[in-house]
């Protein structure tokens, strides 16, 4: 039995909350159970240095955790002066997952940020921000088709993600922060709406994985993300 | 008129949301009107090193703003490598203000952080920073109370604070950031709940102002402080 | 009685040096007692990139102390990577204080940028630098005027700063490092030649302070400021 | 065909050079074709702080690129002031690699300190990176039992990694930069000597990948790894 | 004949002015011409971490210029968040100079930390450093052994230190800024009041230079030298 | 007797293997004994910004130290977040050093950047750094003849570099880490092939040094860079 009394394969409640936030272009509050994380998505008029002159646009994520969305306090990051190598993993890992389901020829030379502000944390924020910076990102792309600054095509399917561990001998799904603390295997997986995959990142924390264990883990994700992917849909719709 | 329609001496609708976070042991999402501030406490068991062997504690606070709690964009500044300016001095304010009303000496060698973080900003972040941090201290000292960490008296008294200025030649209560952006002077009072003045800071934005406007400012103020002591009081009570 | 012998309404002996740096454009070491501070105001072509194309200049500041200006050796914060809390603080008001009293539409795009660094500190280095930094800015005005850069009114008015604070119950006036250690309110005040206020800062140390305790601050601050800016005009006559 | 002429499945010639620095406990520089990686490993009598008082030590590694190592100079990260995203990312994953095979209660409280400097890269620095790190720790392990330091067992078994990739629409082993830059999907792989997966890391460039891709890509890669744990073997043989 | 009308064996006008700081151990405003420096020597209870428990002290010093101490003003170097390579350069060479004329076992575990901070510059600012230097540290250890905490023999020498350069053809001595910004060939050189050389540098700016050049230069530097001690001599006699 | 064994004019093994890095337009790895140094000299297209318009070229140098070059371990100064007074001393020296040899009109408005990484350490890494920075360099304004950028004369002569010091009271020429570590006197030169001096610089670490320890020195340096000038000039031969 997991702790948190779920099936193996069930996801924790998942709220996806729109237009959060009254000044960014798109937002969404995104609850993966008692993980809740706010994002926006900011639409700037100019791509960064090395694509002037492309044509292209950009997209990227910034990522942050407030100091007590955690059970122990964190010091801040701008106080330490710098972003640990945590955050700028997650921001790279949010980002890539962005751009892979964004035409960014269509959205000329303009670069959208996505941040993903942690206001509560209870294991897979980073999951969490992904699903919900889609939605922020949705909902941004609309604003900019309402003014013209792009076509349809520009968003080109759904991305959502989910992580997947090995706790106490079994594949489950969507680990909380005490299910994730005590499991062997810890993986994420980023797959889009057509089911295709974006990124898989597996790490023993333990004992070495068997390819079985990664093959059981990757279809749970699949179920999981389906649904996800779902209540995107319903979000949006 | 105001742009807010709002009478020269109406707050916007406040409210203070205690217990907004699982880990904090005190939190208080406060909202003035737009503004919207998440306030936590944090209990650490060590006080700062120039305090060690004294037997006394202290109170610290933290600013800051998600990037896109702005009508534009901020740059956030982990990224930047440093706390601007103006966060500096908003934290040191309100630092000030939560330890006026404080018996540091009761809370033995700890240190509570109270951590003010802008989910969305429309002006008077700071001061509502400060009424909705005393929310979250209180609780903090509730929860160190019923473990018998502190006594009954280590919470003196109440503290708020609220903004004031000169907008259109009338002295107005609680500016919104389009208030504030117009307004000739600038204000901000923080008061006790017996109503001493903890701090006063009054900035002519134009041209000078003088000790009458100076007087009709600080009214306006008492008026307010007075009603939010009583909101925090009905939070609390 | 004060430790400093003073009445309640003295000012320390003072004195502002003009000229007293070979490069500057205007410079001025100010002596309050034993606080000294040395003003310098240079003028650069290019006014900061949020102002380019307005046709308006701008007037900044820079504060700092030599690291043995204090009783005990601060740190050097060159050395520590970042200018502390306090530091941005009193730069932002002498810069506030500053362009109240100058026309940046007259200058031009260029930026004045009045540096002060503390020689030797004694308590009020914020209030001399302010009123010692008027007459460096003066001088650099004139600089100017005589190169044909401004005409005659780009500089409105004086400014000046005085500290007061209340000491065993007494409202003071330019409270020295001695009395301000036990001062139990702690005010600064910035204001014109004409008498207008354009800053007024007010912090209770231990216990609140009412109303008639800031009146009664704000009176004082009135008669020394008045006097300081008597010494400016016989300073730059 | 490949652009390196290489069959799908064949690695670049590696060489493992132990014994290469003077200094360090253990070091090895690995070569993987144009990749050049010096690796070192140093004892340190410390563990870090939140390991005191638990009998564990710990391993470390950090990661750097000397400024032309690459095509293009790159800036140097210490003239920067920090360490970029990448960098951070890497020498997360070597530590945690590393760590995989040891026993840190084996190794009483000190802190062995992994440092792999790119001396000239081609593609495929971490993998080759983690896999000459492994010799380098071992021999550093070894120094350690000779000194009565540690046991037998503290080395629990090889590790090593490689990348994959699809190119030209098929999967491909051990890609060098113009592959790399070309490859559709970019993986990589670690796993111990008894064929554990430690680590799975798996990017889509462009379009998705799919279930059978991932597949593909880490038969290629258990193959690719056999070799280079035999190759460690012998090195330290 | 050199642009500053002096032979060219002349010193600048040198004065030495001591306990121009009210609350440093020792301190001194050097003047070498239009260059004056403020030396302040402060003596700290602690010595650094790598000679506790050895019984010795350290002599270390910092050296910073005031932004507009130069003839273009400077960005300050705490705002830049470094200290630059000419800084850290010139405060290594000061610490070097005098610590060769301390007994560091004499002064015990403590530091003195000598501050120049270069009020106004124009050329020779090291030099000027390091002559001034002596004298803070001299009355700081003076005002120790007034205390007891060091015997009489903790100050060895003096040291005493100027710059020489060839400006058209010519070696000269102390040269100012606008010699030092014409001159082929740039030296300063350290002694001690018995004449030992304790630091030489010299530096081709343009064609390189002989031994003989440095002969020459040697040969002025020893005469002013002589000249500096005498001087620091009759200050502190 | 030296600990080296080496006759006290004699250089330790020097070797400079051109060539060394597959990426750069020149580079060598240079060794003076266990001291080995990686040089590489990258042209970039861009003059640093206050040279732009004047037709002249610059020549920067940047050093580093791996972590474990030496003996033990040192913190990785991007980790620390800064570039210590050593390094930015070091490099400050050998781009001077390499400066003095070109003709910086010839090379256009392009900077050339010679970074040296100390590999190995074993004493005097600025001299082996400059002596095979030199050959870097001269490679690089090779690889630019051939393509049309500088004409023949870009390169004047060689620049080399030496360390003596005084050892058991005689002068010794090239010290390794173990003879630094006791010498009395440290001296470093750097010489052109023609003979001239380009940089002088000498400290006593002890006692200080005479007039004619340093012609002592300064003999041998001469016989140890002509030695040098050799080993260049057939290395490019």
């Amino acid at each position: 039995m997991r702790p948190s009394k779920r099936a193996p394969d069930e996801l924790r409640p998942v709220s996806l909350e729109r237009g959060f936030s009254k000044h960014a272009e798109g937002s969404c509050l995104v609850r993966f159970g008692d993980t809740h994380v706010l994002c926006t998505a900011s639409v700037g008029e100019q791509t960064p240095g090395w694509l002037r002159g492309t044509g292209k646009g950009w997209v990227t994520a910034e990522y942050g955790m407030l100091p007590r969305s955690t059970n122990e306090r964190m010091r801040r990051e701008s106080a330490q002066g710098r972003q640990g190598g945590r955050t700028l993993e997650i921001q790279r890992l949010i980002g890539r997952s962005l751009r892979a389901v964004v035409d960014l020829k269509a959205i000329g030379e303009r670069q959208i940020t996505v941040d993903c502000d942690v206001i509560q944390a209870d294991g897979g924020t980073r999951t969490a921000s992904i699903t919900g910076g889609w939605v922020a990102l949705h909902d941004a792309l609309a604003w900019m088709r309402k003014r013209g600054m792009v076509g349809d095509g520009a968003l080109v399917d759904h991305v959502a993600a989910i992580s997947c561990g090995i706790h106490g001998g079994q594949a489950v799904l969507d680990l909380d922060y005490s299910e994730d603390s005590e499991a062997g295997t810890d993986a994420n997986f980023v797959m889009t709406g057509k089911g295709g995959l974006v990124e898989v990142q597996a790490t023993a924390e333990g004992a070495p994985f068997s390819d079985d264990d990664l093959q059981a883990l990757m279809a749970l994700a699949r179920r999981g993300i389906r649904r996800l992917v779902d209540l995107q849909a319903m979000a949006v719709g």
